[in-house]
């Protein structure tokens, strides 16, 4: 028995398979091997399980899961954007919303609806579950950078002034991981691994 | 403002980190590149998030997620164990149970004993939602070893019968996906990518 439901989605799982090669600027915790797509996503996901408790409001948590484990599938296509690249448009354009339909389009109609649902609520941030999976997304590459000498924000050039402008977005999710986050980079500044001018 | 509780949270979220370097013997679909376990274990909630519908009994959902995502957290202690090695021993032993309790019991008590809860329900292997889990866990190499010419199997000349005695927990969580796993298998055996002694 094999339906033609199941052979879309299994068609889909095998496609989803290339986020593997989608490599960020970021690397690895004390580290200078690049995080790849889907490692990223299992991250956000542990930490989601982990740091749910400091959400500002009560939260669904299996939303928030569905969030972060498919909120990157859409670089399968456009590739990864990386958030201090200023030349690049961050919001949800037109190549991201044709990604998003191609990819999730290839599951039977009603769960591709229901995934591009719940990337497009994602993407625009507005909802309580939405901004707990946006502030993990911003928090993750803090601590990876925090512990690698500064990474990004020091191969790029990138100030405590921009960090914190980006970082911003972690405080409409959590004021208790909002609070860290600035002892996290205060501290960084202190070390000198982050350039306050 | 920093608690105890949360930076014992962030050191577990940095411990974890380390999953991404315990590699698999199995590879990406269609590639020659070894699948690490951050990998692997986003691509099983995602199939679990896909396929739920196929379970033989209502599943939570949000269960099977803990399960999926943490599953192979001990492997950064243990290192991977290969299905078809046969001389090792695949149930939860000793050495898995030690690195449970170290890894796991970098977190606040309660959270702890939770995730160990839930990992050894999955390592158990008895409930609906472990069942499902583990259904996940054996059909992703099947899918990849199918795109691969064999992929493992064809490496380390392991045959149908042994395919199929250790994908059969696949049926336990799912007769649908089982079913598909006969006719794929079967078809891997006409491809001649799977020996039929």
């Amino acid at each position: 028995m094999q339906t033609d439901r199941l052979s879309k989605q299994i068609e889909f799982i095998k496609e989803i398979d290339k986020i593997k090669y989608i490599q960020r600027r970021t690397k690895l915790i004390n580290s200078d091997r690049h995080e790849n797509d889907a490692e990223h996503s299992w991250h956000l996901a542990m930490m989601t399980i982990v740091l749910a408790e400091y959400s500002n409001t009560p939260i669904d948590v299996l939303k928030v899961l569905k969030m972060v484990l498919i909120h990157d599938i859409v670089e399968i296509d456009t590739g990864d954007v990386f958030l201090h690249d200023t030349t690049k448009n961050h919001d949800n354009t037109d190549e991201e919303t044709t990604a998003a339909k191609r990819i999730f389009g290839m599951l039977p109609p009603e769960q591709a609806e229901e995934f591009i649902i719940v990337w497009e609520e994602f993407e625009e941030g507005e909802t309580n579950e939405a901004k707990f999976a946006k502030a993990m997304d911003r928090f993750e590459p803090l601590l990876q950078n925090a512990s690698n000498k500064g990474g990004t924000w020091a191969e790029y050039n990138v100030d405590y002034q921009r960090v914190i402008d980006t970082a911003f977005k972690i405080k409409k999710g959590s004021e208790t991981i909002w609070s860290y986050t600035e002892d996290l980079l205060n501290k960084s500044v202190e070390e000198g691994i982050l350039l306050k001018r």
